[in-house]
């Protein structure tokens, strides 16, 4: 079994959810999965963190499935724009540094880094220590990286990339996000 | 809310798990998903199966989330390739029957119709009646559609396509799919 580094970027739609639906996969196997998601606030719960949620809770109550732990690192509702993006940047470094102290202690089969890419192309994080540190992950961790304008670095250090490329969005007919669907 | 019609075609990964992930947005609202897998079939259960099947089971226990239904129309294993080849098209023919009686009842929410653009591709059905009825169904029901090769008078009729397009993918290094990831 080969460790494998994935990466879900474009301008499309279906980069998350992916990420999210290997994160079921792992769940079926007993994988330990944790979900480590930038930018995005815990503040908004999302269908999906349910769900993972929900199985985790299964897993503790019954053994079936495996583990999960979902971390959100994006709130930034402050009262400037500078003050949020300060934020944003402490934020990401924050959740940076607890995805390594996961990876070292090799906590979960699957991770996810849900719109880490995004994280990466805002300079918040040294991209070239970022790689490295996952290149270098012990034992047999798969890591899901998702968002938009993944680095070039980062594409060349993947096993697996896939680019979700808008053909056709709702959005461009000024149509508006909806619960069920978006999140 | 406008019902969406979804597609996620492409030779890339992440076309069914992302239909998938949308799955566990709905799950989370308390709509009713259904699942119906064309091709893939049913001797075989995948991660994404079990762990909709729990979700499913969490619903009639306690209410929390919505019910799940979930059928496959792949089977198709006889003693020979014309013969596997009828299976498959009746097979078709009858899931995207039961389909159709679906979405008459307005049972489910969401329906995730997985594979079949492959269904659609490889002309076991008729394109424009599909269409027809897709376009025509009543009330509020979500249908994401998943598999290579959508048929462009499909494009045409959903409200959201994406392209899951193929950057690096280790099979093409001779490695091979692994349980957790790829089913």
């Amino acid at each position: 079994m080969q460790p494998r580094l994935i990466v879900n970027t474009g301008d499309g739609k279906g980069k998350s959810t992916a990420a999210f639906g290997v994160g079921l996969r792992a769940w079926s196997q007993g994988w330990s999965v944790g979900v480590f998601q930038f930018i995005k606030t815990s503040s908004w719960p999302t269908g999906e963190k349910l769900a993972f949620q929900t199985l985790g809770g299964v897993h503790a109550r019954t053994g079936q499935g495996g583990p999960v732990e979902w971390v959100n690192y994006g709130e930034g509702r402050t009262a400037t724009r500078a003050g949020a993006r300060a934020d944003q940047r402490g934020l990401a470094e924050r959740g940076w540094q607890q995805v390594r102290e996961r990876l070292a202690d090799q906590r979960h089969d699957v991770l996810i880094l849900d719109e880490f890419c995004h994280v990466l192309a805002k300079g918040w994080l040294d991209v070239d220590e970022v790689v490295e540190t996952l290149l270098n992950r012990p034992g047999h961790q798969h890591v899901v990286i998702t968002g938009r304008n993944a680095p070039q670095k980062l594409i060349d250090a993947a096993d697996l990339v896939t680019e979700m490329r808008k053909v056709k969005h709702p959005f461009d007919k000024g149509e508006k996000g909806q619960a069920g669907i978006e999140w």
